[in-house]
């Protein structure tokens, strides 16, 4: 991985990320492709309608199914999607953790099990880099040790000193394995845990970056805390975190969230929310949320957003797109999809115009201005 | 609507038919967007990837919901969906009858209760013609007296008269409409009702075609009754059906019977069949259907069918879509639904260039030929 900071502004950083796959601009949203697919899109719409450079998916649920043995006989998710540019695949802890009936942590792993079958797992630093190495991921997140918040003191320091753990763990495994001509492409981000506590935070942080890691992520955020405290925490770990490397905050998050933490520092983003909000029928525009099942849409000739250039305000109006979520057609859930990610997708793009152009704060005054008009 | 019948083979035919907004050239498949939708594509799909110049809608649906007055404020289905090129809309009749659990035809037309929100509904011959002119589709089909089979004789012999009288009554209605300036773009087809009953078809077939319709459509086939029956009806009606005129068998069906449609003379077909059976995971292919979620399927890197040169044999492999089938990934319906439409409009394009070639016979050999392999 070639990594470049290309301007800063205030805290907010626009850098460069240049993978085997493809080259990446920071700020960038990746869109969460759980099972291989970004829910109701295919590759060349990713491609050829959202321009995006790097996506995400899930090992916990490619480790299940297909199989991470099966990807791999397509050459990856590269061969296996035909999406060719960069993905980032996260551990699979926080899915056996949240999705699992059954799941235990110990000192090893992680014990899961399947929401699909029942059948028991078990993820240890190496089972779960193992499965990355067959999805041929651009950049793989280690294991670490989440929790559910609130949780006591002595929980969140064995949370702490766990994840440190397994993140040598993870390292000392993944160099012997590059040795071996295995994952030689790959990337490896370490993920920085301690809840809302700027203590443990801090120690987090220091111990992990002390490894030869080539990114680093702030888990176990955007969890239910307040925006603030998760916006606190954003800036008081980042100062913690080396200049010349990645910055990726994990499940985050709304458009504002988003913008708050490029402020604070972060590079790097992954959410459901604009491709799960399609879906329910919330839709993102420079002036706000807008339910697009409201009545007062129906007989509404315009697209979402009269500024969006994206594929589906180019095609359709508001009226036919109110009928087909009303008619739960199945076309439906792509156009939304298709709009909230390019929504998505021109906000960190905006923001890296405001950053190079070094005025960040005006651009963060007017996104806020447009949306409370 | 000008027509041309620019070949024959035997009964088959090759002809066009230029609407106010498309030529289409037959035999041709119409891909069915029920509620303005092609279920899972968009209209970009339709004509971008498809190249469809005919796609049908379904006037139950759309007067229910949104309403035909609303599509009529988007400048009809056109405005509403954005395909520029032509609707045909049936009358409505069919679903009335099958979708509603109450549904009660008399003299005067067919009572019925939405299966959206049990509200009552009345739809006469002139009705289902108002509904159209707000839809504007380049076709619109009159009301008929469906029935269910088996029926008895005197059961078979009202809905041919009655079938007979609505048509009467409908084309009367859309003389005096287009004189008034409503519909003048529009075009009408009668449906010939009559069973498998030799002498009620001829009946039918007879008194319709008397009338001045734009086109003639056989209803009540592909209900139930064996394969060689409806075959025979069509070779036994086609002979009652002007030469100059386009011939529709509504609701047909699955490749074989529109092969041997087509040898009997008909032009036009619509289904669901290629649509729903790609959401439920049925895949055409020129060698036989296949089953997706087949466990063979896992590893194979090859496209659904080799000679196929649609969008998504052309991008995925059949892995890929077994997975997407299996994770029910809502992309799958996408992508296995582009590929059944572009086999039925590829398998009607095909018979078109043999009977120009002048060789069906030959044609339809290596279609089996190539099935039984």
């Amino acid at each position: 991985m070639e990594f470049t900071l290309d301007a800063t502004c205030g805290n907010a950083r626009a850098t460069t990320i240049k993978t085997y796959h493809s080259t990446i601009k920071t700020p960038v949203f990746m869109p969460v492709g759980t099972a291989a697919s970004v829910k109701a899109l295919d590759t060349r719409d990713l491609i050829d309608l959202l321009d995006t450079h790097i996506i995400l998916a899930n090992t916990y649920h490619l480790y299940l199914r297909p199989g991470d043995e099966i990807v791999k006989e397509f050459g990856g998710l590269h061969g296996f999607t035909k999406y060719n540019r960069s993905f980032l695949t996260d551990s699979g802890g926080f899915q056996a953790f949240s999705l699992s009936d059954i799941s235990k942590a110990n000192d090893e792993g992680i014990e899961f099990q399947s929401h699909i079958d029942g059948s028991r797992h078990f993820f240890t630093p190496q089972k779960v880099l193992d499965i990355q190495y067959n999805l041929g991921s651009d950049i793989m997140m280690i294991l670490d040790d989440l929790i559910a918040l609130p949780a006591t003191k002595e929980r969140l320091k064995l949370s702490v000193v766990r994840t440190t753990k397994w993140a040598k763990a993870s390292i000392t495994y993944h160099k012997k394995m590059q040795e071996r001509g295995i994952g030689r492409t790959q990337n490896i981000f370490a993920i920085i845990q301690g809840g809302v506590d700027p203590a443990f935070r801090r120690q987090s942080a220091q111990e992990l970056t002390a490894l030869d890691f080539d990114g680093f992520a702030i888990g176990g955020l955007s969890v239910g805390e307040e925006s603030q405290a998760m916006y606190d925490t954003v800036a008081w770990t980042t100062q913690f975190m080396p200049a010349n490397k990645p910055r990726y905050l994990m499940g985050v998050g709304t458009p504002e969230d988003i913008v708050e933490a490029i402020d604070r520092g972060i590079d790097m983003f992954d959410c459901v929310m604009p491709t799960r909000n399609a879906r329910n029928g919330t839709i993102f525009t420079t002036f706000g949320r807008l339910n697009i099942k409201a009545a007062r849409f129906k007989k509404d000739h315009r697209p979402i957003d009269e500024n969006c250039s994206c594929y589906t305000c180019q095609n359709y109006s508001r009226g036919y797109l109110n009928h087909l979520f009303r008619a739960k057609e199945l076309t439906y859930y792509r156009l939304a999809s298709i709009h909230n990610l390019h929504y998505y997708l021109q906000l960190t793009k905006d923001a890296r115009e405001a950053i190079i152009q070094g005025d960040y704060a005006t651009f963060k005054k007017d996104f806020y201005a447009r949306r409370s008009q």
